[in-house]
């Protein structure tokens, strides 16, 4: 069952972004799709607007059956940790991934999540 | 095609709660049940923990092959607005409902919006 991050590309995360320049979200979805050794089952994908503006960088996880989950104050340094907890996600059916799984910036940098779509 | 409105009843709003009383989201849950003029297609649930700690009372809004949106910084008043914009989500097949018929505390109180689920 695949698994979603998305990715805000549009996100300035509130800094002024000269016309040419990439957004600081660009750039994050750039970062993580540097790192080539994602599972098979987690997807990366860039969307135009998490309406997180106010927390940028933002990414959010998704999933059939499972919680969502969104987190903010996010940089492209932070693609490492992200892939990391993406896949800890991945591995737990129902989305709640172990605690002790998760990196600090999912810990601390949670903006929401919303419980899983009843059919 | 049913949407659920969640509401987050753990929420504190940041406040201390005497033992005994009962939380900022668990009366903003009753401010919402007051109300008897729901459409039949949206349903109003609580759940425990958003974790949008940071902008309580929050309340999540979901349905099937809709976008998904969070909104924080609420609280018991705004039932009735709430509901306004819950209604106007639940009439949009995306979720996605007009600008104009979104209450303010929709346009300017967005902790997140989640794309539909792919299948």
């Amino acid at each position: 069952m695949t698994v979603t991050l998305h990715v805000c590309t549009t996100c300035r995360a509130g800094l002024p972004v000269a016309e040419g320049e990439k957004t600081p979200g660009t750039r994050l979805l750039a970062a993580l799709a540097l790192h080539q050794d994602l599972p098979p089952d987690l997807r990366v994908v860039g969307v135009a607007c998490l309406s997180a503006c106010d927390n940028g960088c933002a990414v959010a996880l998704t999933g059939p059956g499972r919680w969502s989950y969104v987190y903010g104050r996010l940089s492209p340094d932070d693609a490492p940790d992200i892939l990391a907890g993406a896949r800890a996600y991945a591995a737990a059916p129902d989305g709640l991934s172990p605690w002790r799984e998760r990196p600090m910036i999912f810990r601390k940098q949670s903006l929401a999540r919303i419980p899983p779509m009843e059919s």
